[in-house]
């Protein structure tokens, strides 16, 4: 611990020695915010400009970063910043999906909650404003008792679409309320979406790897899927999904720009206009995930695929689920070219979503609370995403790679020697700790050996404890000749 | 009018006969509830034995009719009862779906709301406990914010489950928890349902007529549509169901065996176990669509079809969104031995209803209220499909035809001469009044010359004018050598 400083003049120098202290200590660790520089000036009686000057200098040195409008954090040590996965192989040729019956022993376990569940990509319940919401929707059912009661046709509340309309301003899209449908979550809209935009027996190109939840809809609706190579940093091969539709392999293509799920990578913005350009010009729609894409942790919101949209060609499906609460239900589809069939098939499935909540989440965002909500909420998510990132590192045997995703909360964890994430799957559940296998987001075998963890729950020691039992498990999985050090420098603090 | 009866002794005939002036000069109608034994004999002085010999006389007579526990109600005057439709042709053969452009077109119509609706089967504002639903909403949401806000995955919350399977005693089924799977809608249940016993492609037996949305479904789900024979009385013909399974002609069958919509006809206690034993026997799957099975006439609830069900084979759909509201999109399904692939598809498609929804209807139907508004909502749908079948026969020229439902709150119309339901459809349309083409309920043109009239609305002046308008519109639309009296021995009042 280092000694506190007398409460007399330091030089830059002195300071920045004095917070990296503090860092190496683990006082603040990777993810954490450091003192204010008006703060810190003011508690070592030194000028502002003393101050930004020893900032300066552990920005330089790596130590710290920072945000605009939020101040200055603590980075993940150059030397525990483990490296993102390689490129998964992928078969270039369309599979039929089977793996609801996994997914679903998943979901049917998280669903028990007795144990840390890192495998479902939960918001915690202290993120989720639910009481602001609570009080939403009881004044919007005793204002309006009957319009809550009474169904509420496709396409949906229109005061709930101006304000979804609205949003999209954000992500570079000029979208008109008349271009959106509600939908009960993000995945009514990408099961319409499908619907709407091919036939069962017909493929759709997804990401490798790509949200399971996407392969067991594609499976539900008798579509294949192409898994198409994806790079974890800037997102799907677009030579490759050109080849899919000059080809006429893919009727459809169903990706995650925006931080996919479980990769976590980002499109850049020409990749983003490749596609869409694509699209329009081979006539094959292409539908955007775009439920991650407001938990950006830079400093511009990504834009959509549509916003490189001039024809109708990107359908966008996206949702409140991950912003403010899951239990609403409410999502929404910008259907583009596609609107009339897209309508027809929520006709034809659900009716729409219900009125109650419709209303509850308009009044809802219509409050102030709601831009500060979401403020707060992404520099969360940065935050355990980094803390998360660090303990994988410091618990994890040596040649564990872990993603480096710039939204979104979860981490993509590709495993050391063959150990294989279904085995640590398993033997974490027998010990209360859940995440999910890699297998889930393939439809081959591509990535057994990976896991993926959610970043959704509130860091604390139970947390820690799980990610360093975790890394045990890992370790002891690991053949007696592979690379056992642990990836990192220093002896994890569970060895003590 | 007849003279206000001086408060002295009357004997039973003098009163049967003063009660009958009043049904005569229409103070009430069929469906009205005429003043109770005790009130009446009360009124005049008499006894309750003279008041109870005066209205069986009126009884014996057709006039009234006992209804337990709910008192003596005018009857539809014999001269004025139309016979029910004849049955319509069915093709024989499974037929590629293609109604949806038709039912959009009609629900967007009435989505605007400023016209006489009788196109769509809503229940009135006024018949929707709003109020109630909204303080158990709020309630809810102050007693457990957090579970309001978090998903609720399927099969859905576990006290709304319980609330389920304890009303199916009702109707004759032992239902555990476990069985039911909630819902967004009957609509969801249905598009799960058929999702899991069929594929695309494959065919589906339904009744002939049968609600159109059932026939957007099978649409949208790729699938054909085999219709069978129904009576107007009986429903289904089971022969007719057992060559389709036994030709393996039909893959899976959805019947609305309790008051199918639009035809009315509830299926005799033996024929529903007939159907049951030709699921068991021939191993198809029978969906039923319950969704009216609660708004009986009669003394008692029909059974399921699941009640004569002991192998799974019956998959029951239904919803809380005729009895009590449509809004809260709150539905069930019982997918029997169908469960796991019931659930995969709830989980590929939406992940299950609002929690918050689920909430405040579980209150709901733990509230004394509830069983109360049930009753009550019984009652004044006879008596509104009453005065409608009342109104239309005096309205509509002679050679009318028009459904006897046991319960629900639609009827189904079968128009005299060759009349065309759709030309109707779109003269009504132009007047501000709408109502249902026959043509939706059918993959073929049997039922062209139908409409189907919705009783869900509060009987009112403005009600009465849109059917006797309507009878005009009809009437108009006769070749001038086609039948063109009206359907009664009375001139219809608008003529005046």
């Amino acid at each position: 611990m280092a000694t506190t400083p007398p409460g007399k003049i330091y030089l830059h120098e002195q300071l920045a020695d004095f917070v990296r202290g503090l860092i190496e200590d683990g006082t603040f660790r990777p993810g954490d915010r450091v003192p204010s520089l008006r703060g810190i000036a003011g508690r070592f009686s030194v000028s502002l400009a003393t101050a930004t000057r020893a900032y300066e200098a552990l920005e330089q040195r790596g130590w710290i970063e920072a945000r605009p409008q939020s101040g200055f954090y603590v980075r993940t040590p150059h030397a525990l910043d483990l490296e993102p996965p390689a490129r998964g192989e992928t078969p270039g040729y369309p599979e039929r999906v089977d793996v609801q019956g996994l997914t679903r022993g998943l979901i049917a376990h998280d669903d028990a909650g007795e144990a840390v569940t890192l495998s479902l990509a939960l918001p915690a319940d202290e993120l989720i404003p639910s009481k602001g919401l609570g009080r939403a929707i009881s004044r919007a059912v005793r204002r309006e008792p009957a319009l809550a009661a009474r169904y509420t046709f496709p396409p949906g509340l229109e005061q709930l679409r101006r304000r979804i309309a609205g949003q999209a301003v954000d992500a570079g899209c000029r979208v008109h309320p008349d271009d959106v449908l509600v939908t009960t979550g993000c995945s009514e809209a990408l099961t319409i979406a499908l619907s709407a935009v091919a036939r069962p027996g017909e493929v759709v190109a997804v990401e490798s790897p790509t949200f399971f939840k996407i392969l067991t809809m594609i499976e539900a609706l008798g579509m294949r899927a192409l898994e198409l190579p994806t790079d974890p940093i800037d997102g799907v091969d677009v030579a490759a999904l050109e080849r899919a539709f000059a080809s006429g392999t893919a009727q459809a293509a169903l990706l995650i720009p925006s931080f996919n799920n479980p990769l976590g990578s980002c499109m850049p913005e020409s990749q983003r206009a490749a596609v869409a350009d694509l699209a329009a010009r081979y006539r094959v729609p292409v539908i955007e995930d775009d439920i991650y894409g407001d938990l950006y942790f830079g400093e511009r919101r990504p834009p959509l695929l549509r916003a490189f949209d001039t024809s109708g060609w990107v359908l966008t499906a996206s949702s409140f689920s991950k912003t403010i609460a899951p239990g609403y239900r409410i999502g929404w589809l910008l259907p583009g070219r596609f609107y009339e069939r897209a309508l027809h098939h929520q006709h034809a499935y659900t009716l729409g979503t219900s009125a109650v909540t419709q209303m509850g989440m308009t009044d809802f965002l219509a409050s102030r609370s709601f831009p500060h909500h979401l403020r707060g909420l992404r520099r969360t998510y940065r935050g355990q995403v980094e803390r998360m990132r660090y303990a994988i590192a410091r618990a994890f045997p040596g040649g564990t790679r872990v993603s480096r995703p710039s939204g979104g909360f979860v981490l993509w964890v590709e495993l050391p020697g063959d150990v294989d994430g279904t085995t640590i799957y398993q033997a974490a559940l027998a010990e209360g700790i859940r995440v999910a296998p890699g297998t889930l987001f393939s439809t081959g075998k591509a990535y057994d050996g990976y896991i993926r963890i959610s970043c959704g729950g509130l860091w604390n020691d139970v947390l820690d404890d799980a990610i360093h039992r975790l890394g045990r498990i890992v370790a002891g999985a690991l053949p007696n000749d592979g690379p056992g050090e642990p990836s990192h420098h220093r002896a994890p603090l569970e060895t003590q």
